[in-house]
């Protein structure tokens, strides 16, 4: 089996002859939120956050978080989100401290991360992903190491697996790749050009969930005696996925990505204790998406760890979800200047 | 692998050199409605209700139906329930009907059945396993044939699959068997007695669902890409219960019951398309027995193929349980009378 490899061998095989010191004042990076039509659920190795399966997602247009790092004045790390400088009991603060550990070098830079979000807390999106991805563009730009993209997208997934498909727009896949130093586990973009094709958020609550995505990931694959069969369904679904996409087919898609969702969250349900994301008013929404499909309306969704809905309609079905929903946060994830930017 | 066994070939096997004549004007048969702690979901045999995995079930005192067969005069079968004749082109017509067919012998005897339910229909149970289980007491009664329990639970199978477990009282398992026939899948009583054990109904609706059991089932065993997990994950769930009911282990039984209850509809949750019988209400109360067991209570559920919840709990939370869902039709299914009669 040789060694275990650690997130600091991947830093450093990564960033190996590249500068370690900074070489401007101030590194800015942004990147979007992806919501994941093909989910990521459940990891093979925890510290590099490498995934049992690979994933597929698309970016939302404008929701986009920014971040900008420079080396701090005052010996230690400061992480300030809005305005709002995190204490240091808190979790995010120390999630985020020890991505940076992996990049202060011999002289033990300390950093100060000020992130801004164009996500309104009120639109129920976990924005992590697009934080780490975003952190990620501003160390490289403040270090100068001019990565690729796919060497970027392996940095992002250190600190949040689905972080690897926030450095792209459009559709993406996150390909979950066979090594154990996961040089092979990165995303790539699809540059599919769609631009009826569209995603309507329908939120329920955004209050903070009991159980986080990550622990409810875990959970979930250490108790559900149905999870073993996530990874294969999976792959099929993304196979038939990208091929519904190359096609424009948005029954198909649509279909797809919800019956993925739900694969998800079946695997949680039967996790013991049970896992359930769901709140009532999540169930009344479903059965709202399915009365419409009765009714010959290619509606679908999807659901993350939490308890909104994520419509996926061709634009032609958008008033009759107003109509349905109310009004809805609509994004076009696959115009052209959406996804090839 | 030999010819496909019919019903017929088992009801003749059972029936061998016995009465095909009515020894009386008219059989009288009863039997109670059972609720599953370890689900039956799934068939290897349609024809003869063979399942894929052993369940188990307590009965309801007192939730009984009575079956009243006679050789009916008018040279076709009648089916009357609570004194409503069903017209012949209905679903459940034909499936007595069919379940006749097996009776009737050389000179083709037409019967009129009269049923007569305890079971409110505003208590949201399913009475057709009663039903068959009391038509073959009714039908035993008939023709004399004075057969064993083992027997009559075989032949109330072919009727309805959990039909076999309600010939018996009590705590009641049903042992999926291997062979072909089914001659060895029938249902025994475990004759264990446990005062202190309740369940409790708590109606969240009484309307007729979208999809029945039986198709619900054979949607789920074809299309859901979770269920090859289940039968195994049944088996060992029995066994584990089996050892609850033994020590009289309330939390662990319980326990057991809600996880293989959400573990099957997980299963139809991850159908495709999905299969979903919860109300944003069976979510509700769902979280209000988890909310309860954060606080210490020792309160379980189980739920069927619908949207009701069956509340598990010793005698001491019964109050707990009246202040939280209000008045609960409530059983002692494992009193000493309840179990052995």
């Amino acid at each position: 089996m040789g060694p275990r490899v650690t997130r600091r061998h991947v830093v450093q095989q990564i960033l190996r002859g590249r500068s370690k010191e900074p070489v401007r004042e101030q590194g800015i990076g942004r990147a979007p939120v992806n919501i994941a039509l093909c989910k990521y659920w459940g990891k093979r190795d925890a510290e590099l956050n490498l995934p049992r399966n690979s994933s597929l997602s698309v970016t939302l247009p404008g929701m986009e978080v920014e971040m900008r790092v420079e080396v701090s004045g005052e010996g230690r790390d400061e992480v300030v989100l809005e305005d709002n400088r995190l204490p240091q009991d808190e979790a995010a603060f120390q999630r985020v401290v020890e991505y940076l550990d992996l990049f202060r070098g011999a002289k033990g830079l300390r950093f100060r991360v000020e992130s801004r979000s164009a996500v309104p807390p009120a639109a129920g999106l976990a924005s992590s992903a697009a934080a780490f991805a975003a952190l990620v563009r501003a160390l490289d730009a403040l270090f100068g190491w001019e990565l690729t993209p796919r060497e970027l997208s392996i940095l992002a997934r250190l600190g949040s697996g689905s972080a690897c498909r926030s450095i792209f727009q459009g559709a993406v896949v996150w390909q979950a790749g066979r090594r154990r130093d996961g040089m092979d586990s990165f995303a790539r973009p699809l540059n599919i050009v769609w631009p009826e094709f569209r995603m309507g958020l329908v939120l329920i609550s955004t209050a903070e969930k009991a159980v986080g995505s990550r622990p409810g990931m875990n959970h979930t694959v250490e108790t559900s005696p149905l999870y073993s069969r996530w990874p294969a369904v999976a792959e099929q679904d993304l196979q038939r996925m990208l091929a519904a996409l190359e096609g424009r087919d948005m029954g198909a898609l649509g279909g797809l990505a919800e019956s993925n969702a739900l694969c998800m969250h079946a695997t949680m349900i039967a996790a013991r204790p049970p896992l359930l994301y769901w709140e009532p008013k999540t169930v009344s929404a479903m059965k709202r998406v399915w009365a419409m499909r009765q009714e010959g309306r290619r509606v679908y969704f999807t659901i993350d760890a939490g308890p909104n809905l994520k419509l996926i309609y061709p634009v032609e079905e958008a008033r009759v979800v107003r109509e349905v929903f109310g009004e809805v946060r609509e994004f076009a994830p696959l115009t052209e200047s959406a996804s090839c930017s």
